[in-house]
């Protein structure tokens, strides 16, 4: 079995963005010279996602909306019982669930098995600070 | 490591569906050989979902119902701006994130691994089209 | 290649209970010796979740309220169809999709390989019955 893992930082500027991860995940199975297996890509923090979708401006805007309708932003401790601990960020934790921590990709044939307009993205919901993503292939 | 790599073709007449992939899994874990191992089951297309729920077409009602609450079909350009490339499939994208794009199971002692009520699904949100699935097994 | 394969039992007195499984899938990546691979952990009943989030019990009363807003109990067989069987549990097969089926952990150098403040859960939407969590574990 060959095995590859790799932790990607990120810092965001902003409080909430969407960024392509495709490429580095496209690099690190390669890397890997792993034929057959899985790749796992993962938030290491829980008010941010991991998700398969298009790479298409305006649906990462209409998630935006989507998620602040699902799960608003309230910063005050009224709302959300989480943010009596000193915390705004409830909202957050309750949109990653939406989106998701992971994913799992097969490889074959020494690449990702996507279909045509799958592509891989980070989601963040609580930037402005080192936050970390975890990659992890197994296979051989 | 033994693995076994297979698309499964769809092509459902109507916009949505929840078809069972169950059996067709079933068959490829065991033609695959593997005792002891992983199973990822997942959607190639990034307007459907690969899911794992009750096999009762009551509760397949609800999840129309209660997705089209979450996440409305709207054609136009108006409220969804993925929309404005041309598509009218936007609420499908965001239907897929809720219900998921991928399920992995265990196979133990060469068998799916499951409980007794868990069924997996392929839940198509954009359909009358060719679509494909993957199912991807690894372990030994 | 090394697997570990594990059924946890679990009983809530409540209909709805989030419980830590991290202890014992920490220990049965020990007991395992994987030294690299992955770990899956997964509800085996369909009005169950695994999820990754904070150990944080203002945050559990937020998702609580949160998923009664998205999905709301209703035991009669007027909103949902499911009902219609005898069941009054429609409400939970919906949380349970939110919240999601299982995740996988990679493991490194033994451990499970998480960020600061992932910390794995089981989510009982339907509780007051004996019920299973799987745990496999696949690596060398």
């Amino acid at each position: 079995m060959k095995t590859l893992t790799q932790e990607i930082w990120m810092e965001i500027p902003q409080r909430r963005a969407i960024v392509s991860v495709h490429d580095e995940v496209e690099r690190l199975v390669e890397e890997s010279r792993v034929q057959e297996g899985m790749v796992l890509v993962n938030a290491m923090h829980i008010t941010a996602s991991v998700f398969i979708n298009d790479n298409e401006t305006g649906l990462h805007h209409d998630y935006e909306v989507w998620l602040e309708e699902l799960a608003p932003f309230d910063g005050s401790a009224a709302r959300y019982h989480h943010n009596r601990t000193g915390e705004d960020n409830a909202d957050a934790h309750l949109k990653r669930q939406v989106m998701g921590r992971e994913v799992v990709v097969a490889i074959t044939a020494g690449k990702l098995h996507l279909g045509p307009w799958e592509h891989i993205f980070y989601y963040e919901f609580d930037g402005r600070r080192r936050k970390r993503l975890l990659v992890k292939i197994i296979g051989q």
